[in-house]
């Protein structure tokens, strides 16, 4: 299989072709600004609102499957740059489907187009209104809206993790925190913002098997949950983070970093992507491992 | 010509529906509801996000064309209200363009999906680049892409002023004080939000005028600004209908009325719509002495 990742040289990107790699596929690439060289996979700076660099890449590439996973991924920022974001996210995803037509394409989009779901209705499954509550969110069920009309296989991947993400997020910045304090260049005191919300989530290397999944026999039209059916508060992932660092350390609530957590709980039912044989095969422990490792 | 009007009981859908009347067109109209009966017309409650509903309308009244002014249309509550707006706006969009396969539709779409845009670069038009900036924007422009994918006509809307339109915007809130003011219902002092916004306002009848063209002789996948390329703030719109009002008032800025207009000036070119032979007939005054009128 020959495949075109947009966003590689992102969290999830760089995974993902690392893995196809792995399986024996071909593997191109897009990104924009800082492209990182990933071994043995063409990567292509090409701007997802340059509709004439989308169309070389895709024709120059001439890929089985187009995974898109490219485009503006943090919600807190998604409030003052929402402009960005619908370009991105939106004409973006447009442009690709565009490029693309008469291919497979995969959308990477997200749990976050949930929105607030009752408790008891969770696991969510895919069926579920649409409910979004963050610009970020917004930009990501339209696109879902572009790529389902066009007949895409649309990913709603919940909360992934693992060594590589960008350092805005909330395990990232837990870890390199942690790292700052077993080098002594921070006081054991972790900065954090709310705690009480609770996800669901995926270590990388089973999202990316999901991903691989979905671009070689999910349903053209069809959604599928990237969700393990298992929910953890970010104030459990931290102290399971702490214990594998092994670090004593105090937790101090921040207040610069508390923003309203309106969506308490996102949990994922993934039978659609399991009826595709997948199964994910790390659990959370291990993921927090890896990212420790990865400091 | 036999029309469908989505939305038909709000301030657009009324005058549009009594001018078509007027122009010998057979009118039918959907609402959800509060659903003011219009002399003449077919209206039947349908909901935009029950699809089989739109479909037995769009069956039942068999329309040369679909005007789709149904949606969720005030920006301050688009903040509040993000899930319902995405899934009204958007969703019924979809929902709408799916029942409407294969007819002529007319999506009535807003000024706010251009942003924030440089004074050089106004009179805006149609090819701007989209940059929306509050979840109805979002909402608006989403809705664009899947309207103009499915082959509609998109009509960007700067403000529309005039009789009938609902009390949570800024001149109908004017009137309304100024009305009890005259019945000494009020004492004589204005609350208003902020004032400094520029704004192109677009007499209703003028507008409804826009609507049918574009809906008569629009290009397929085309966009029309609706819009007069003259702007006036909110102040100036403030003191000409106070002045219209023959009223002596204090105008005094209310902190819960301020919201931050980031969007300092909204101004449009309508030369697309003036070629298929639009040309507005009314003014800013006629507008208000039309709205002063209507108390």
């Amino acid at each position: 299989m020959r495949y075109l990742i947009t966003g590689i040289s992102g969290f999830v990107g760089q995974h993902l072709a690392r893995h196809l790699l792995e399986q024996g596929a071909e593997v191109h690439g897009t990104c924009v600004g800082d492209c990182a060289a990933i071994e043995g996979v063409e990567v292509l700076e090409a701007d997802l609102l340059d509709p004439a660099a989308l169309a070389r890449v895709v024709e120059g590439s001439a890929p089985d499957v187009v995974v898109h996973l490219g485009g503006l991924s943090h919600v807190g920022e998604s409030w003052q740059r929402m402009a960005e974001h619908f370009q991105v996210n939106v004409l973006g995803t447009e442009n690709l489907l565009a490029a693309a037509r008469g291919r497979r394409v995969v959308l990477a989009s997200s749990a976050e187009v949930y929105g607030r779901v009752p408790e008891a209705e969770q696991p969510i499954r895919e069926e579920h209104p649409l409910a979004p509550r963050t610009p970020y969110a917004l930009t990501k069920a339209a696109a879902e809206r572009l790529a389902l009309g066009a007949g895409a296989v649309v990913v709603r991947s919940f909360n992934v993790v693992g060594p590589g993400q960008a350092p805005q997020f909330a395990l990232p910045t837990f870890t390199a925190q942690l790292a700052a304090i077993e080098r002594g260049q921070q006081e054991p005191v972790l900065q954090v913002g709310n705690l009480g919300a609770r996800r669901d989530f995926v270590h990388v290397a089973d999202a990316v098997a999901g991903y691989r999944l979905a671009a070689e026999q999910g349903e053209a039209g069809g959604v599928y949950n990237l969700a393990t059916g298992v929910d953890h508060s970010v104030r459990e992932v931290l102290e399971k983070l702490i214990a594998v660092s092994g670090l004593s350390v105090e937790v101090r609530q921040d207040s610069r970093r508390v923003r309203p957590v309106d969506v308490a709980l996102l949990c994922g039912d993934a039978t659609r992507l399991r009826g595709l044989g997948w199964q994910p095969r790390y659990d959370l422990d291990a993921a927090l491992e890896d990212l420790w490792r990865s400091r």
